[in-house]
């Protein structure tokens, strides 16, 4: 029996759940016991110069808050990338803040001024940036678990550590990344405008999956969610905040292979036979709580495993 | 142009999007727009008693904290809505609180001490009771919006209201709603455990809809789920909080018609022809923002419009 009983007892990726001495082993063991079973070699590192370390103004009780982006590879969104390294380099960040929190969608942070003058040389990157126009590896093990199901013309997946999407022919590709929680994207104004990178934003609800191909997504929160999840929301149009106490200041966001004292981050690949197992398990519950499997997830209802190096 | 230059422009449900004097008129309404048309017949009334009152304490500065949550209507989940009503009249959540917050996925409360007598009366629901295992009549109109795409034997759509999910032939059709972001739900210890309705909970990430047809549904918040949604996350396994002080009181739950003062509240028919007309400008985005419209959205991505009655 559960320990803690009355209580809803769910699936997080990391806190399996605790059985007392008394059950039987459950036949099926739940995502984050698949997780914590994958073999050393299916890590991936994520090399420091691959993340963006945001750190926030204390909170109200001094506790420090850190948020840690994994910038996305190649082939996705370089040219924003690049924009967002030099932003980094230049400080650029340094005194900015979150400056609008909606409730169910997004979290954003930039120049609250919007007067600040940008770093030189930052790229013009053009919307036809926001899909890869060409094939991409994908794990095909996972082909059969997507909710909608994936069909020759129409897929989602994963792509080194990313949710992906894709439409097209195999002679006329075109995949894309896709907006789920914790993924990082450019505020932009109207089109043909794209963003420099300098305001972004991160999902901090349901899958908005309507700016994908709309906004460029150049990574995702891989720790302090939370920092950004669960600041009062805005009560302006969109969720601005109204008055300047309301932000939260940013102190410092650097690139990590600047920041002395960053652990280390490694991913489940998502090439992997733990991971495959893992998916599969996120979209047939079979662990003791469930009673009736799925049958299948949507790409976001898969988040990618990632932890601190040990 | 936008107003706010550089920022994520996006649909908020209530917010238009300022314009400026100088823009042409957008040809394609926005979803908030489309709401904000609708005819007045087309908002159907809330009962009070079929609203729960949640008054939270205070936040540390001392601004009220009330939750609405709209209980769903038959045929769903109806053995644990009477537990609820049951547990309201007899002021039994007085004095409990918020025992968990998990990221990007639930927040739940009930009692910490797990030793509070229950009124007496209350049923034990079945399993049975997690589907309705009858047809359930849905607007047709949307069949084409939804991602994945309805087929005649699986679907999802709305029953008045609220979001729904089915499969089956004709004669054999089952219906449930969906773990969307918002709806509440009764805790539970493991099968064939399937909770009274003391200890509940909301959905705030992305729709854990693994837990469809396994976790009874009992109702949505209509109004501050940003009370629940922005509270700080429990670092206890699964998102407990670890101490006491941690915990968010509960001053009152009521159902709404024992609350003189609480406003009368509406949603949107999910009938109507403008509820139509937002739901396809939710699934293929045309207004000015948007390059590359969806082409679908899934049912947790078309939120109910709900307002309070002018």
């Amino acid at each position: 029996m559960i320990k803690k009983p009355m209580l809803l007892a769910c699936a997080a990726v990391f806190a399996a759940l605790p059985l007392s001495a008394e059950d039987a082993k459950p036949e099926y063991p739940s995502p984050p016991e698949i997780v914590a079973k994958a073999k050393a070699e299916e890590w991936v590192a994520i090399a420091p110069s691959d993340l963006l370390v945001m750190d926030l103004a204390p909170d109200a009780k001094g506790n420090s808050r850190r948020v840690v982006i994994q910038l996305m590879p190649p082939p996705f969104s370089q040219g924003w990338i690049g924009n967002i390294r030099k932003l980094a380099a230049a400080k650029w960040w340094d005194g900015t803040a979150v400056v609008r929190v909606q409730d169910n969608y997004v979290t954003q942070w930039g120049d609250p001024t919007e007067k600040k003058a940008l770093p030189e040389g930052l790229a013009n990157v053009s919307e036809a940036d926001y899909v890869y126009p060409k094939s991409l590896a994908r794990p095909r093990a996972l082909d059969g678990l997507f909710v909608p199901p994936n069909e020759v013309s129409r897929w989602t997946s994963f792509h080194q550590g990313f949710p992906v999407a894709g439409v097209g022919t195999p002679d006329s590709e075109r995949n894309w990344p896709t907006h789920c929680y914790g993924m990082v994207g450019v505020g932009r104004n109207l089109s043909p405008d794209t963003g420099t990178g300098a305001e972004l934003y991160t999902v901090i609800g349901h899958a908005p999956r309507h700016l994908d191909r709309n906004i460029a997504l150049v990574g995702r929160v891989i720790e302090g969610i939370e920092h950004l999840s669960s600041l009062p929301r805005g009560t302006g149009p969109l969720g601005f905040y109204e008055k300047e106490e309301e932000r939260v200041p940013i102190n410092s966001v650097r690139l990590g292979n600047e920041i002395a004292d960053l652990p280390a981050f490694e991913y489940l690949s998502t090439e992997s036979a733990s991971f495959a197992a893992y998916a599969d398990a996120r979209a047939n519950r079979r662990d003791p709580f469930f009673i009736t499997p799925a049958g299948g997830a949507d790409i976001c209802n898969i988040p990618i495993p990632v932890r601190r190096k040990a």
